[in-house]
């Protein structure tokens, strides 16, 4: 095992690309449960995900779970282990900002509960909007974050306009949201201890019309 | 410029790194435009994505758009000529198979049509969700997709639960379908010419958990 990865289960710094993969781990054990299999090996898996199986064995080493010679894996345990490392078995709250037509949406989602995120609260500026529920969560205005806030929801979700995006997520780092998921194009700026995940729709957009379109 | 560069835009192969960018680079232009700018340079363009002015330049050259020397890319032109290279002002139809809790917020979300895409019809196979409609769709049962679908839509969104991914996938290749738009965290095997994007939203749950609780 190199020296790198070492460090990184002591700093419990898991590479990002580790980190993504491993949900995509966890909905192929669920399938492979499903259809009644016991063990799966680190090969199975790599298949499945079209990379290698050291890759497999490599990131699955940052759950610290051990996988027997010839058998592999055990399906359930690998599951629980993931679930548990991924913290998709416990619940996280986050604020989301911008109840418009995405900010709605996220709002009426409630598949996300299930990977271990409930939206507590969410701020608008838009008078129609705030005071009402939408799908089980309230809207408040923006002004009134500071009163509402809580300290155990560090996440907040940005689905602001573009032009309030920046602004947004300074008034949440301000009342100390500590990791920011953002839904728009704008490349937020915060400090390095501010967790910044962008989840560009647009760009996934991008790259599917450019491919249909040159062939 | 290196001779790689020449041969992808002959192909049209832009890269994917480089079209995924484009979209912030856009946004960028359109918050410069709101402050009044006529003119950016592709080291501001840099400076605010945090990447080398370098790579600005040549993700700009696939749209052969050329800047002034010292004055930069005028605004208006560049924001028209990206819009019009990443397809985002002409209408790219597609149909989402799962109308479920994020299948539903996606029908509710209308933004997308900003970036040049709607959905033209959803499938389902919940009795109690075919023949609604939802955000100005259509349900239909999933059946009835052959018999429904139009060969001018090319895009396919998948919502389902994982269990059904491939199969959905494996139905929509089978009807004509070149694009698949996945947001289960199932791997979508598809022969090399569909074209498949993932949109993992747990994927960056995962990311934003682990760094949240690593601090």
């Amino acid at each position: 095992m190199p020296n790198n990865i070492n460090n990184n289960i002591s700093k419990n710094l898991v590479p990002e690309p580790a980190l993504r993969r491993m949900p995509c781990y966890l909905a192929f054990l669920k399938l492979a449960k499903g259809e009644g299999l016991k063990y799966v090996s680190s090969t199975q898996i790599a298949r499945n995900m079209d990379i290698d199986p050291t890759q497999v064995t490599k990131d699955l080493s940052y759950t610290k779970i051990i996988g027997k010679t010839r058998v592999g894996y055990e399906v359930d345990s690998l599951i629980d282990v993931l679930e548990t490392f991924l913290r998709f078995n416990t619940m996280d709250c986050g604020y989301l900002f911008g109840a418009g037509s995405l900010g709605t949406a996220l709002l009426l989602d409630h598949g996300l509960a299930q990977f271990g995120f409930s939206i507590e609260a969410a701020f608008d500026v838009n008078p129609d909007k705030v005071g009402l529920n939408i799908g089980g969560t309230k809207i408040y205005h923006v002004d009134d974050f500071e009163r509402v806030k809580k300290p155990n929801v560090r996440i907040g979700i940005i689905t602001v306009p573009m032009e309030q995006a920046q602004a947004t997520a300074d008034l949440m780092v301000e009342g100390g949201i500590d990791a920011i998921w953002n839904f728009t194009a704008v490349r937020i700026k915060a400090s390095n201890n501010v967790v910044v995940q962008n989840t560009p729709l647009y760009a996934h957009l991008a790259v599917i019309f450019n491919r249909l379109h040159s062939k």
